[in-house]
């Protein structure tokens, strides 16, 4: 479920016409996305995409995410852009929600994922690092290492439904975790998706037939991070088969890729593993709250918390770099 | 939720290269429609939408449907075509399930119906009706009379939870519809579309700035039937306020426009208040199914038989067409 919020034809059209994008044409939603509501949007003047934002989202922080993609994709990163009304503005209003219209971005997201498109994502995880360097906004990680022990305490009182021992297992798992986290400053920071699953990254082939990546979507959890934390997302989400297998292969692709386009330090590479774990409790611990806190009959996909346990406990016992096949 | 199965790229890759759509350009998963997974198919050669049927659809009652959207559509009417593989075939198969691409149609489904848009949907009807004329197949309604004893059964056990004394209502009302019931023979019948609510409507502004229909869509409880319960249908579906209040500006509209390009009989008019009412059960029995069927927490929005409840009763005390604006 990805709409949310219904929008009115005449509503749409009277917020229309704060843009020149010429007539409506269509507007469907679209079943991707979890957090708002999602429109794809075709006018005289092409396809887009409108989000009206739910709940979730702190209208504070939009100017950091709007301002982040218009960024980025002025950069030449294929990313969306907001487009702007007549009076300037790209975020606005529509039905008592905060609202935006973006570009459309042409490609396919990966159902399932194969090594071939490690390397892309790798090659636009890096170049997406440099494009951020000059936007000064700042947005701290919400769900960064500060987060996790309140996350953790939140589902302190059901999370052993989910599995028997699965809290002390995690309240273990975090104090490793924090001790072996990088200090302030260590590693180079900037601005990071924090986010890039397979559903937000669109390929096309290229001319030599081989996946390219074609736009990154969805800079909702984007915040002023780690790169390389950035990467410990991507290997926990890319890079793992169905059965929870790490894929070395994949894993060496993303990073041989990133790092033509970034180098990495060797500090980066020596934290490798813990920001993996700590990108695996992350996940974990999002989804462990919202299992514990969904209603039953909610119209919200749970995801399910193990996946993500099982990748913690991989990278656990993945201490030297020879397991991401460096 | 409209998306059921998800397709690899691999796949799709494959599946498209028996079409000459060009290449893939965009592939998207549609939030609208709930028995069929609906996706945003862009190519080179344009927008369609590509459905994998899922298993409420009787894969032998494809070709009925994918039939009549052709005929149709070649007779003028604005509704998906089928597009056809290099082999000549529409019906498919992918991921595992029959699945078929139709063009894409433009306009805006009405969140919130107004009057003007009745009148458009009623000629929009009318000339469906007319142009299924000639399409020689026949699809019994599963939904018709004949289906509302078995229906109301299998909610017999738990129906009064939604509303004490609502069992002992439904066999009244039922037995009082059937009695009423036209006979076999007694009015026009031909291909009829069964399910045209707001959300199966397409409009855009024409040069008067008044809405037009740009395409009906989801044919997928077409059947062969009396066109007057198809009017039935839309007076259920279009001509409610919010609260239930019967609207006969909106109905007067719609009759009105339907008439001037389909002529109504006596006998069609006088059977309206009780096609209204079975139409009103239909919808109140698949609904009241659902509710009493599906299992909390499962990923279906359930929608409200109450709503149904209201309509038929309305239709219940509406005995003359004056009720209806006539």
């Amino acid at each position: 479920m990805a709409v949310y919020t219904e929008v009115s034809d005449e509503a749409l059209r009277a917020f229309l016409a704060d843009y020149a994008l010429g007539e409506l044409l269509a507007f469907r939603g679209i079943a991707e996305g979890v957090e708002n509501s999602n429109y794809a949007l075709k006018t005289e003047a092409g396809d887009f995409i409108l989000t009206l934002y739910e709940k979730r989202v702190d209208p504070a922080e939009l100017p950091y995410f709007l301002g982040l993609m218009e960024h980025l994709a002025a950069g030449g990163m294929a990313c969306p852009t907001p487009v702007h009304g007549r009076d300037g503005a790209a975020l606005r209003a529509l039905a008592g929600r905060p609202a935006a219209i973006v570009t459309f971005l042409p490609g396919v997201w990966p159902r399932r994922v194969r090594a071939e498109h490690c390397a892309p994502l790798g090659k636009a995880l890096a170049e997406m690092h440099l494009a951020g360097v000059g936007f000064d906004m700042r947005r701290p990680n919400a769900l960064g290492p500060k987060g996790w022990a309140p996350l953790l305490d939140g589902c302190r009182a059901r999370g052993d439904e989910v599995q028997s021992g699965l809290i002390a297992e995690l309240d273990a798992a975090l104090a490793g975790i924090l001790a072996a986290w990088p200090a302030e400053g260590a590693l180079p920071a900037g601005q990071i998706h924090a986010d890039l699953f397979p559903d937000n990254a669109f390929f096309l082939p290229g001319p030599d037939g081989q996946p390219r990546v074609s736009g990154v979507i969805d800079f909702y959890f984007a915040c002023t991070d780690l790169f390389a934390y950035d990467i410990a997302v991507c290997l926990n989400a890319w890079c793992f088969e169905a059965d929870y297998a790490f894929n070395v292969t994949r894993a060496r692709a993303m990073l041989g890729a990133y790092r033509a386009i970034r180098p990495l330090s060797d500090a980066e590479l020596q934290a490798l593993p813990v920001l993996c774990r700590g990108a695996a409790l992350r996940f974990l611990l999002t989804r462990l709250y919202d299992w514990t806190h969904t209603p039953e009959g909610a119209l919200v996909t749970r995801k399910d918390p193990v996946e993500y346990l099982r990748k913690l406990r991989f990278f656990s016992g993945a201490e030297t770099l020879s397991a991401f096949g460096l």
